[in-house]
C-alpha cells in the first residue's frame, strides 16, 4: 500500500509518501509545495491544486492520509490554511482518493505513544521508524512522512474511518 | 459588465448574477449550490467546484465578488466555510477572472450606508436597486445578489483592488 501524507498549508504543503508491507514501512519520497508569497491568494491556491494532482499522477497512492486542522491565535493563517486544504481535498477526490485525516494528537501517539509529544520527538520517531540516516527536512516534509505513518499504523491496528 | 456573486458556505454557496451598466445594474439570476449532509466534505467540496464551473460556463461573468471570512464562535463550520472558499477561488483562478473580495462590513456600507445596517435592510436594498418583485429567496442567493451590488457599485467609485 502507498500512502502520500499531506501536512496542509497555503505558504507549504508538506508531503511524504510510503510503501507499507507486512507492517514494515519504508520512505518513498517526501518534499514540500512552496507558493510564493508575492502571487495572490487564489494564484498559490491554483499552484497547490496543481501540485497535488502532479504528486498523485507520479505516486499513485492507495490513499491519503491529512492532518486535521486546528486553530491556533492566527485566525488569517487558520483562513488560508483551511483554503488550502479545501483545495487538496478537493483534487484528492477528483483523482478517486479514499482519504483519511488524522489529529495532531492522534500523530503524537501513533508514532511515540505519548499525546503530548515534542516535534523532535515525533522527527525522531520517523527517522527511526523509516530507517533513514537523517532527520528529513524540512519540517512540514517530515510532518507529511508522520502523517503516512501514522495511517499505516492505524490501517494495521484496524479501526479506520475513510472521510471520503 | 456581467458580475457573479457569491456567498461561500458548505451546505449552501449563494449567488447572484448582476449586469451593470451606466450605474444601474440589473439582475440576471440568482439562486444556490446545495451539497447534501449525507456526503462526505470532499464530496461536497467536489460539487461546489463543479457547480461554479458550471456557473461561469453559463453566465460568462466578467468578475467575481466574494465574500470575505470571519469567524463566528463556530470553528467547525468555519474550517469548512474556508474549505470552501478555497475550492471557489480555485474554480474562478481556473477560468482566469479577476476577483474581489468584500467584508460583510463593506457590503452593508455600499447598500445601506451604513455598516451595521440588519439583514433585512440589506434584502430591502437589494430588492429596490434591482427593482424586483420580492426579496430573493433564500438569504444566500440574496446575499449573493449584495456582493455583486456592492462590487457594481465600488467600481463605479474607482479604488478597486483584486484579490488576483
Amino acid at each position: 500500500m502507498i500512502i502520500l501524507g499531506i501536512d496542509p498549508g497555503l505558504a507549504i504543503v508538506g508531503y511524504g509518501v510510503i510503501e507499507t508491507q507486512k507492517g514494515a514501512s519504508r520512505a518513498i519520497d517526501c518534499g514540500v509545495i512552496n507558493t510564493p508569497k508575492e502571487d495572490s491568494v487564489p494564484v498559490r491556491l491554483s499552484k497547490i491544486y496543481d501540485g497535488m494532482m502532479s504528486l498523485i499522477d507520479k505516486y499513485k497512492p492507495d490513499c491519503i492520509a491529512i492532518e486535521e486542522l486546528f486553530f491556533n491565535t492566527n485566525i488569517t493563517t487558520g483562513i488560508n490554511v483551511a483554503q488550502a486544504r479545501g483545495v487538496i481535498l478537493l483534487a484528492c477526490t477528483q483523482k478517486n482518493l479514499k482519504m483519511y485525516e488524522y489529529t495532531p494528537l492522534q500523530i503524537k501517539q501513533a508514532l511515540t505513544g505519548y499525546g503530548k509529544a515534542e516535534k523532535k520527538q515525533i522527527q525522531f520517531m520517523v527517522t527511526r521508524l523509516l530507517n533513514l540516516k537523517a532527520v528529513p527536512k524540512p519540517d512540514d516534509a517530515a510532518d507529511g512522512l508522520a502523517v503516512a505513518l501514522t495511517h499505516a499504523q492505524t490501517a494495521r491496528m484496524g479501526g479506520l474511518f475513510s472521510i471520503r
